[in-house]
């Protein structure tokens, strides 16, 4: 497989051209971006760190029977994914308040939901990715009512295997976003990544923050946390 | 009917209690708030058409089957209505894009929709209103999932009639907000007021706002255009 073009450089990630048109390359890079862009650094190891533990989980959740974009590891900082168009949606489930929503909502962060919940926000980094309805996405045809459904029923498949996954290893998962793709042939696939950078994290004895709300919120050492995660999970066992 | 205690002032409104405790008297003012209380005035009449045009179409309401309530009219400013436990939600349907909706979707305002849009907004001005999913409204056991449901059917009714009742009068129905409450009895009703203060209101023919838009995005006089509004509908004759 050879690495051509940079078709799009993300805050987190660079995409590649191959010579293959279904694959892309993805370079996981060190920076960590939060608020919308407006906090920024460059954290070394965190490109190798998000890389091993998405292409860790990726290959979980197909074993699994979740159909996803994840090919093959190449390296500390590389993968080669299934090219897809990325539905511009962020879905958000939620199995504990946290973040976002218990801002917008005046709640308490920590209590655990009767139901995990599913949120949708618009992928316009413009915009500010704002939370939409289902209404929002019909109107926008950002996807149908028919693949929203589709969207629900995927991530919480996704819950379902990651937070028993996590609770084994000691984890609680509190939330996290996805991002799905249609690939060629109109099928819709999980895509992105699953990384302590997309999802909160939180130690199941000491309640400690695992995840990128160490960078956000200025908690201590991103790397050492995010170590520990792939530590736990033991994804390193495959480099 | 005895006007007792002033039990609440609102931005738009005060609330007495009577000596009959199924009824407050409510008394509209003359101060005109946008961007949750950033801009402020007093604009002399206002009070006086807002409540000549919520009595005006909460009678027109009533008559047409949507429980409401409006009780009666006392004066040029004053009625009373059913006192009622407010849902602390704004249901905010939607016609044609404007507003808020086009905002945070990044479109054009005056797309007409395919279909209405209802949408639900966490009545908290300490949170800025913000929208919010039904399960958020589950969460915070605002209404339960059937009383969300019926919400929306008695917005749907609302706005079939209140759409057509502008056609009529060369008005065009662009968005409104709405707000429901709980009687004694568990009922759920129509309850707060239906004016150019909670409606988007644009001359048929000219696309000319007769609504709050025009103090929001200072168009000129505001008490010319709802004098316009209150006098195709005719709601003045009653007084
Ligand atoms: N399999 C895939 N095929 C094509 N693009 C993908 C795939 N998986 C992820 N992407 C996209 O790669 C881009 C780079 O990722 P990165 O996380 O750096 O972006 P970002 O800065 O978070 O978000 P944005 O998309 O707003 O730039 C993202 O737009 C992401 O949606
Ligand atoms: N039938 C009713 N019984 C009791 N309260 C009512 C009734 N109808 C409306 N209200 C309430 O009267 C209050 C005063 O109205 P007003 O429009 O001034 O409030 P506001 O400033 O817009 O909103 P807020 O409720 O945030 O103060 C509002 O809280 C409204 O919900
Ligand atoms: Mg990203
Ligand atoms: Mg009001």
């Amino acid at each position: 497989m050879q690495k051509l073009d940079l078709m799009y450089e993300g805050k987190a990630k660079k995409v590649y051209a191959t010579n293959d048109d279904t694959i892309v390359w993805l370079e996981y890079k060190n920076s960590a971006t939060a608020f919308n862009g407006e906090k920024k650094a460059s954290i070394e190891g965190k490109g190798r760190l998000n890389n091993l533990i998405t292409s860790f989980l990726f290959s979980e959740l197909q074993k699994a029977g979740v159909e996803n974009h994840f090919v093959q590891q190449l390296s500390e900082t590389e993968q080669l994914v299934k090219k897809v168009t990325i539905i511009p949606l962020e879905v958000v489930v939620r199995n504990v308040t946290a973040g976002s929503m218990a801002k917008r909502l005046g709640i308490e962060e920590g209590l655990p939901l009767k139901k995990p919940i599913v949120e949708f926000y618009y992928k316009d980094d413009e915009l500010g990715d704002p939370l939409i309805t289902e209404d929002h996405i019909a109107l926008l045809e950002l996807a149908t009512p028919e693949e929203v459904a589709e969207l629900k029923v995927l991530a919480g498949k996704v819950n379902l295997f990651l937070s028993d996954f996590f609770e084994q290893k000691d984890i609680r998962l509190i939330d996290f976003k996805l991002e799905f793709g249609k690939t060629l042939d109109g099928n819709i696939v999980l895509a992105d990544e699953i990384s302590p950078d997309t999802c909160r994290l939180w130690d199941k004895h000491t309640n400690e923050k695992l995840d990128k709300d160490v960078f956000r919120r200025d908690l201590g050492n991103l790397t050492k946390a995010y170590e520990q995660i792939l530590h736990r999970i033991g994804g390193n066992a495959h480099v």
